[in-house]
């Protein structure tokens, strides 16, 4: 493991992390609180003073291996979390080191779950803060700093987008990695000032449009009213769902649209399924509620609105559906797990996989029923190896594993099943509200801080998708490290 | 595919089904039961006379392709049900079809879901049919079958095995599958005769004693009382507890005790996984409802007897556990889900292909971080190779894809998830009894027909490992015999 490589890439990231607190603290100037002031500037003072002596490290080679990728955004994510969780408990707001944390995970990884009983009792720094780190977050804290300072030489960028970006298999835009990443967040950037200047000239006021904005783009959930959404103007309503929606959207999408290749872009099988499933649920759900809500409309615009939440991952919501009947409930369940497009800023076992897997098991019965035919299983065209069929494979046996073993030490707390699993399904899906205890109108202040550290876990392995946070466990790899100090080599 | 054969086997399954029928015939005799008579009457001469019609077509070849076995299993299981519902129909016990049909399919696929509300009001020879199915079912009817009537020439009866039993590779004891068959029965009997002459010198009535013993053998959990097994005495209790671990072992275990090779059958990884589990779960669950009861000893007794039960998949109980508190719940919803181990009477994903499947994550991990190393996955000291790790991945994403499913249709009665969920793998899974409203004192008959139709697909997908009856449903099959007809084909 290159250790000196990752504590320069790490010092470049704390440093960034240090500057980007600027924007919260520009806020509570102008908001006059004085105390978050102080509460921001310390932690900013700690991130640029350690992150520009860790950058200072110097190193023989830039050359980064799939496991160096892995390890450096595992520990990126865990040291920025912890940092961005300081303004919280130094100014008070929320005392508790492990509530703390846990709203910050939740904010960087986009999940949105909240420890919070009452929002709005925030000052506005803080709600700033809180939304930022979803937007942060939403498109990869390492992909940012990479668009800005070249980080790692040859194949390492790819190495580092690889381990960060969310999709069974990682492609560029352009051959070059720091390229790549640009575009990316120039789009990104892009959908994000549209988004606010609708909600703005929308009569919703500007802080608030700020934070929404924040939390749409990175699929977050996180509002700065207790009511989350349900509050504004049903043309803000109309306008943040568009854009949950156009945030689940793999983002090369958008590149072949602005490239001009639009047929490409609507021939895209990940697309359809997404929008398949996206419109098929909705109303589906929008007729299961129809005896709840007076209007039909009314229904259909809570029904396309809680989808599009869910199923991005975003999480905002305008009703309690945990009062729902329990159809729409399970089918809002199952949208946690299914989750938006690969390549986009929303969570879940994206829809590429989920094809992947489906295509996979389809071609399987096939070979049962006729042992000898040669055929391969092919996405978007493209021929699926074996390599890539098999990490899909892995990723959903982990996937039950660490759902199961989270609802199993969650259970202690002896909460019901339907809190349990949809707590877990809700924070390792990365989407915020959950069913029953944890649903809309509640919050998850009831866990112990055992639990709660559960779920923070749980939303950092489904924000970075299980194996970078996984590896970080590894004895063997920590066990390889050893023997390779002692053998004296760098590596 | 070679319908003439099919059609010859199954000839010989049904009129054996038949001859099993005077069973049933002789008790409804012994306790005077006469309208019983008839309604095992009608139907057994059905399945002999149509058995004997079938049977004596001619086929050309008698050589058993993959696909024919698997077809061939998923129908003879289906027509097994449906023949050997009609008892409870004709009789007026259970009038409804699907309800007849659900209790039936319970009863072979060795679930031990009811729709009764009152078992107690069965006559005699009901509850003997309705036990009896369970040990037909266990050991597989193509199994039996095979062991007394050759089926099929050169390795075609490995294939019609192969679909039938359960676990992710099946192995011979010997090189002859007719002859393995005959070991498996003989084994089986013979701990059969064993538990219910243990019972019966306990004091438990000999008519209990039977049903009850057929209920263990096969894992499959129907009793004679409303309360299950409540009712006995702590010695009867204790000898079905073992009788139930015992049962859930895989049998080839059983083949090397009686060759002598102890040493070997202790060396087996599954069995010390599942020893394991069902050790430590049961301490657990005894430490978790100390304050529940009060002994110790009680404790002990419950929690050993209910992790025996649901682990092995079969469904009895002695205490209420849906009551229990929420970790042990959920432990048992776990245990539901793992099984028994492979080439056991029992259901579940089964211990080896859990084994199997951690161990590729394991494999696939460590490749992350070594991506030039070279290594395979070994599982009993065998290499496994990469077709049996791949069938066993999408085995699991079947698994997880039908239950999603089947949660969400039976959604639609609109009852509580814990319920459906439950409900779903209790039935999937062969265990019988759930949680919340399907729980030990709760019972199926509440859901609608669409649900129970769910729930017995459900019932025959877990019992027979998915593939055969998925395949049954695949229009490729269909497609490629209507081609092959066309041709002139008889393959």
């Amino acid at each position: 493991m290159n250790r000196r490589l990752i504590l320069n890439i790490l010092g470049k990231i704390m440093a960034v992390e240090g500057v980007l607190m600027v924007f919260p603290v520009i806020t509570a100037v102008f908001y006059k609180e004085k105390h978050s002031v102080i509460a921001f500037v310390i932690p900013m003072a700690m991130l640029i003073a350690l992150g520009l002596l860790f950058a200072s490290v110097k190193t023989r080679t830039k050359t980064v291996f799939a496991r160096d990728g892995y390890v450096m955004t595992a520990v990126s994510w865990i040291v920025l979390s912890f940092f961005g969780c300081l303004p919280f408990v130094f100014s008070g707001e929320i005392p508790n080191i492990i509530d703390a944390l846990f709203e910050t995970v939740s904010g960087f990884t986009t999940t949105g779950a909240s420890i919070l009983t009452d929002v709005e009792a925030l000052s506005k720094s803080m709600l700033l803060w809180r939304s930022f780190t979803h937007w942060i977050g939403g498109m990869g804290v390492l992909v940012f700093v990479m668009a800005v300072i070249p980080l790692a030489s040859g194949s390492g960028n790819l190495q580092l987008v690889r381990a960060e970006s969310p999709g069974p298999d990682v492609g560029k835009l352009v051959p070059k990695t720091s390229q790549s990443a640009r575009i990316l967040y120039a789009i990104y950037s892009g959908m994000t000032v549209i988004e606010f200047v609708l909600l703005a000239a929308g009569g919703m006021p500007v802080f608030d449009s700020i934070c929404l904005t924040f939390g749409t783009a990175g699929t977050g959930g996180f509002g700065v009213l207790n009511s989350s959404v349900a509050a504004y103007s049903t043309y803000c309503q109309i306008v943040i769902t568009v854009f949950m929606v156009l945030f689940g959207v793999n983002f090369s999408i958008y590149y072949l649209i602005i490239c001009g290749r639009i047929k490409d872009a609507l021939r895209s099988e990940e697309l359809r399924v997404y929008l398949g499933i996206y419109f098929s649920f909705s109303l589906l759900i929008a007729f299961n509620i129809r005896n709840i809500y007076r209007t039909a409309s009314q229904c259909v615009l809570l029904s396309f609105f809680q989808v599009g939440s869910i199923m991005t991952t975003t999480g905002f919501s305008t009703a309690n559906f945990a009062a729902w009947p329990e159809l729409s409930r399970y089918l809002l369940l199952l949208l946690m797990c299914i989750g938006a497009c690969a390549g986009s800023t929303g969570g879940g076992i994206k829809i590429s996989r989920l094809c992947l897997l489906f295509k996979t098991a389809h071609h399987e019965i096939h070979k049962l029923l006729h042992p000898r035919s040669v055929s391969v299983v092919r996405f978007e065209k493209k021929r699926m190896d074996d390599g890539i069929v098999k990490t899909a494979h892995v990723y959903l046996m982990l996937y039950v594993m660490i759902v199961g073993i989270s609802v199993l030490v969650v259970s202690f707390d002896e909460y019901d099943f339907t809190s349990n699993f949809s707590a877990v399904l809700a924070t390792f899906n990365n989407i915020g509200p959950g069913l029953s205890r944890v649903g809309p109108i509640g919050n998850y202040s009831l866990y112990s801080p055992l639990s709660k550290l559960v779920l923070i876990v749980d939303m950092l392995l489904g924000r970075l998708e299980i194996f970078p946070i996984l590896l970080l466990f590894n004895p063997s790899l920590l066990k390889k490290y050893r023997i390779r100090k002692k053998a004296g080599t760098d590596e």
